[in-house]
């Protein structure tokens, strides 16, 4: 299989990530065909007005058996439930591959559904901002100059590795890899705990009497720093969920951090905030997004 | 005193704050000399070489008398000392305003040393973005589309608050009013503590060992949520112990809602953490900023 000849490719979700995917290999010039799957009518509709899809799927019998790739970009949720779908039909040289932001959970039930050709599946997480979702959010540029991390199983061939890594470049991304147990420490710290504390704050604050006086006063700092909290709300239930061991760690930590500063501000302690303030200050104003 | 008038206005701290009042009431032709006092001899230079300042002040004896307006746009911590020291040399038709971004501490400072002449001090808090800081961060469209609260004394005559009122509308800013007390509460919760929040996250992930390799995967979702991170540790740790009770009252609430969350997420309940994120992105998804 060649990248020019990708005759088909299966799309599991065609919002955001999936229709992003689906956009930017058309615009590659990667793929003659996309069939979209979804749960809902709705969004496989938009899909195919917008050009993200040529076909609905009607099933996995009638459609798996010839994909080149298969696209797995639904909630982590629902992955268990779709490789089981896919696996009775799943051709020798079709190759699967996700867009989930947790890793652990979708490679047990990768293992847990796809049996011995488990080999065929090369996890991914695209990191790319999903404060918006659906199809008509989805750009064929998301991908341009952002990391996809891949994290490759013991049971996949160098070639599998190499063409899903291909697929992931062809939408302008910078891939590289880390352990799947690696994967989900590294984004509990660094995306899904922010989530959550973006989550809470503005929970925090609608449950006020005076939420509308709070948020008429409400400025850049509150902009950004809440930006998330406008995320899905199922696709961040189910991350924090699937990742919940390394999110809790990350929580209890967080919790600590603020104790400290509860407790420097209950006893004014103007050095111990300045330290603080000024670690982060230094670190975050030298951080360079990659 | 007429605004085409203005003969001399007296800056304290001509970096962002006061360097963008300057420049926005230059342009709005409004004032004939603007002279600025400050610590740092290289801030005032930049503000000099920037056209921010006409003269950098020498004493207060030669310069307050006859100013028509005096800005206070230093850390809140230094605002007590400076209404000490111009104190004696108040006009009776000088006005004074305050950039600060805590009013209770302000005001309480103001009483403790301008006496009966607490009168011509209107204080206003605009809220523009801070994150950068000096001379060069300075900017006349700073305060464009921007509120500013002004929070009058019972002490201030009318005409006292619309001609300070007059001043940062000239600014371009859209003025509202609030208490004191009010102003401090309001703030708390919706800057105040997402700060301490930011810099508490990148504080937590500057300690780790693997420090780099996380921040090597933050993207866009860390980008926004810490930007506020950077700010000015000086002057974050002094708006921290100047509104220490309304913020802690803040932040001990914000902990009661990171407990639920980390025991929803221990006992993976799925239908509370889903109802809290959905609560929160209807809000911010819905919150207009103004």
């Amino acid at each position: 299989m060649g990248v020019a000849e990708l005759n088909k490719i299966v799309i599991y979700g065609v919002g955001l990530i999936g229709g992003s995917f689906a956009l930017a290999l058309r615009q590659a010039g990667a793929v003659r065909e996309i069939v979209g799957f979804g749960r809902s009518k709705t969004t496989l509709d938009e899909a195919m007005r917008l050009g993200i899809v040529d076909r609905i799927g009607e099933s996995e019998a009638a459609e798996v058996a010839d994909a080149d790739l298969i696209l797995l970009a639904t909630p982590v949720a629902q992955m268990a439930t779709i490789f089981a779908r896919i696996a009775p039909y799943l051709g020798a040289n079709t190759l699967l591959t996700d867009g989930g932001s947790t890793k652990s959970d979708v490679v047990a039930a990768a293992y847990a559904n796809l049996g011995d050709k488990v080999g065929q599946f090369v996890p991914a997480h695209p990191i790319a901002g999903a404060e918006k979702s659906g199809a008509s959010a989805a750009l064929a540029e998301l991908y341009q100059g952002k990391k996809v991390v891949v994290t490759p199983l013991p049971e996949n061939s160098d070639a599998a590795i190499a063409s899903v890594r291909l697929f992931w470049e062809l939408c302008g991304a910078a891939v590289c890899e880390l352990t799947p147990a690696q994967h989900d420490e590294v984004f509990a710290a660094v995306s899904h705990l922010p989530h959550l504390l973006s989550f809470a704050l503005v929970h925090d604050i609608a449950q006020r009497d005076n939420r509308d006086l709070l948020l008429s006063f409400a400025a850049s700092g509150f902009r950004d720093f809440t930006r998330i909290a406008a995320s899905s709300p199922e696709m961040w239930r189910d991350i924090c969920l699937a990742n919940r061991g390394a999110l809790l760690s990350e929580l209890g930590l967080y919790q600590r951090e603020l104790e400290h500063l509860h407790q420097a501000l209950t006893e004014a302690d103007a050095a111990k905030l300045e330290e603080v303030f000024r670690v982060s200050s230094q670190v975050r104003g030298s951080w360079k997004q990659q």
